[in-house]
């Protein structure tokens, strides 16, 4: 997407062939850094320290960080030394090691000398094939927003809802829960977003409305605790996010504070919608409250927060009581029955076993 | 209520038995500072710069403030200047408008000479009936937790979740969401209380939170995505939050995202409380969502967040990208439907016209 004017992916090759280029994101929204990453170390740490975050991007890091690898040294040895280090960095991250396998397999056969060039070339098609997968998710939720258009008044607003950052910055491009809003916004449809700040670690606030922003479309930050209220009050016409792990069943595990959302939309008849890569299928579960383990993250990451002072200095400061406990639940269950429809690369799905298996039959016999 | 061990008042007449002091809740939870009333300007200051906030203790320090203002002169020119000065402090404040008539209605009809000594009598009065009225909530509300524990097995906790501060430093003492919960723990009922930290103002986080855990109750501090995963997980026993306004109806206007754990509430067959003084029933009233305007406030209040940082200082923070439109919208309604009961201070009422009417006949007199 653009950055004031200027197409952006997350990461991508440097004119020189050989260095990575990825946005800072730990430096968003208040400021615009690129890091240089000239060595498989220089990806891990990105990934590591979150400079890139969200399951695809991470995926693409690691694949060029094993092309960065390959570049240095393209030994059995050493690339396996880097797969490891790799995988190391965030090692529940399943589209990292999902990356590090293809890389793998695409350079095991190949002579040493010929694994950079294959290595740089792979890591590239592992980045484009995310970008098509959600160009495709794009493609398949537009005619939703232009439907919602379509019954309005002419140049009547489309108000949509979103909870934490399933944008471009968390893909390669586009975004699973925002590229049927940037094809929407493209295509001249007057789309509004309201965007939940979503607590504790504010990737709305600090990621959603930054990318909508500097692309130029049009959104409103408000608290998590304010949706229900904009819903009563005809103020949303759609609600669209994204997910962490989508269940066989339609079950969808995203950020915590999804499930309220949804709860909020089914009592006012606002479409909820799920925008997901299919990879975020998991075929092996299917009861999303029962069979999921809800991570659960450090406390401080309630009781402190981090933003600019009025002299532009980045400072922490804590916001409970000294001695007070606090919890953090990092993800929570929407049921699928609170599901309008799983927006998808092969269209739009119904929230259930049925249709998710015929959209996916290769899938459901994989995992059998 | 107890500050470490001390019992406290959030407004006392001090021993000279003419100033007054107040627990001075801007500084809260960072510091506990005790403030002095002096004169009636202090007392406005006070109000004004939010050092008490909640709408009984905001006419309990009105009151007193009426009283320093006749010990200073108790002319009716002087009483009268007062009472318009402490009214402008916040005009849409009910009970701060109710508590200066009654110091009016109090003092008009004596000789200035006589003044002074009344209206500290009709202060005091006025703080005590506001601690009565929240002991009578707090007694009404005690059975409904003693109930969930007789369905528990021995020694096992009551979890109970809250929204913003209903708590007692919003009144003069007890609070009408906490007076049961303050009951039940002095009763030996081994009761935890889920804050939320109530986005944008934090009142959960810097006000319930303190007072809970001075006055040692087991409390956690969440954020306010978190209720509806707790609910599903079993986590949660019964919620009960405050209410600013209250229909004829039941409907209940409180802290923007009361409705949101309402549905999830509902969603999980978790009881859903309020507790209210029957002064905050608006007879007047009966659709709370098409009815009640609900107050737009600084986005300011949503983009900045204020804590103590590693050092000790307050500083304040500002979270959102510089160019980001804010929304922040203070209250929302959640409809009677899905409330089970209104804890009041004549008993548990359904949340109904006719149960409303039936416990309060004078006042939907008063209305009609």
């Amino acid at each position: 997407m653009q950055v004031d004017g200027r197409p952006y992916r997350t990461i991508w090759l440097n004119d020189d062939g050989e260095t990575v280029e990825i946005i800072d994101q730990t430096k968003l929204p208040h400021r615009f850094e690129i890091a240089r990453l000239e060595t498989m170390e220089d990806a891990a740490i990105a990934i590591k320290d979150m400079l890139v975050r969200g399951a695809p991007l991470i995926g693409a890091t690691a694949a060029y960080g094993m092309a960065l690898a390959a570049r240095s040294d393209p030994s059995n040895e050493a690339l396996s030394a880097a797969y490891d280090h790799l995988h190391a960095t965030r090692p529940t991250a399943i589209n990292l090691r999902w990356a590090l396998d293809e890389m793998m397999q695409a350079l095991s056969p190949l002579s040493p000398t010929e694994r950079p060039a294959r290595a740089y070339e792979r890591a590239a098609e592992i980045a484009d094939e995310d970008v098509e997968i959600n160009r495709g998710i794009g493609r398949a939720g537009l005619p939703i927003i232009e439907a919602i258009c379509a019954g309005k008044r002419p140049g009547e607003t489309v108000n949509i809802l979103t909870h934490c950052n399933a944008g471009w910055l968390a893909t390669v491009d586009w975004g699973p829960a925002t590229a049927p809003i940037y094809m929407a916004h493209e295509a001249g449809i007057p789309v509004h977003v309201w965007v939940d700040e979503t607590r504790p670690r504010n990737q709305g606030a600090s990621l959603t409305a930054w990318e909508l922003g500097h692309h130029g479309v049009p959104h409103t930050v408000i608290a998590d605790n304010t949706g229900g209220h904009l819903m009563q009050h005809g103020m949303v016409d759609m609600v669209i996010v994204g997910t962490d792990r989508t269940t066989a069943s339609g079950d969808v595990c995203n950020k915590i504070g999804t499930y309220l959302k949804a709860l909020a939309a089914r009592d006012n008849s606002v479409p909820f919608y799920v925008g997901l890569p299919s990879p975020t299928i998991d075929f092996r579960v299917h009861d999303g409250v029962k069979e999921i383990p809800i991570e659960q993250r450090s406390g401080e990451e309630v009781a402190k927060i981090t933003g600019r002072t009025a002299s532009g200095d980045i400072e922490t400061v804590t916001i409970v009581p000294e001695k007070s406990p606090v919890a953090n639940y990092a993800f929570d269950v929407t049921p699928a029955r609170l599901v309008t429809g799983l927006v998808t690369e092969r269209g739009v799905l119904a929230a259930n076993r049925e249709a998710i298996a015929a959209a996916f039959p290769e899938r459901v016999q994989a995992a059998a």
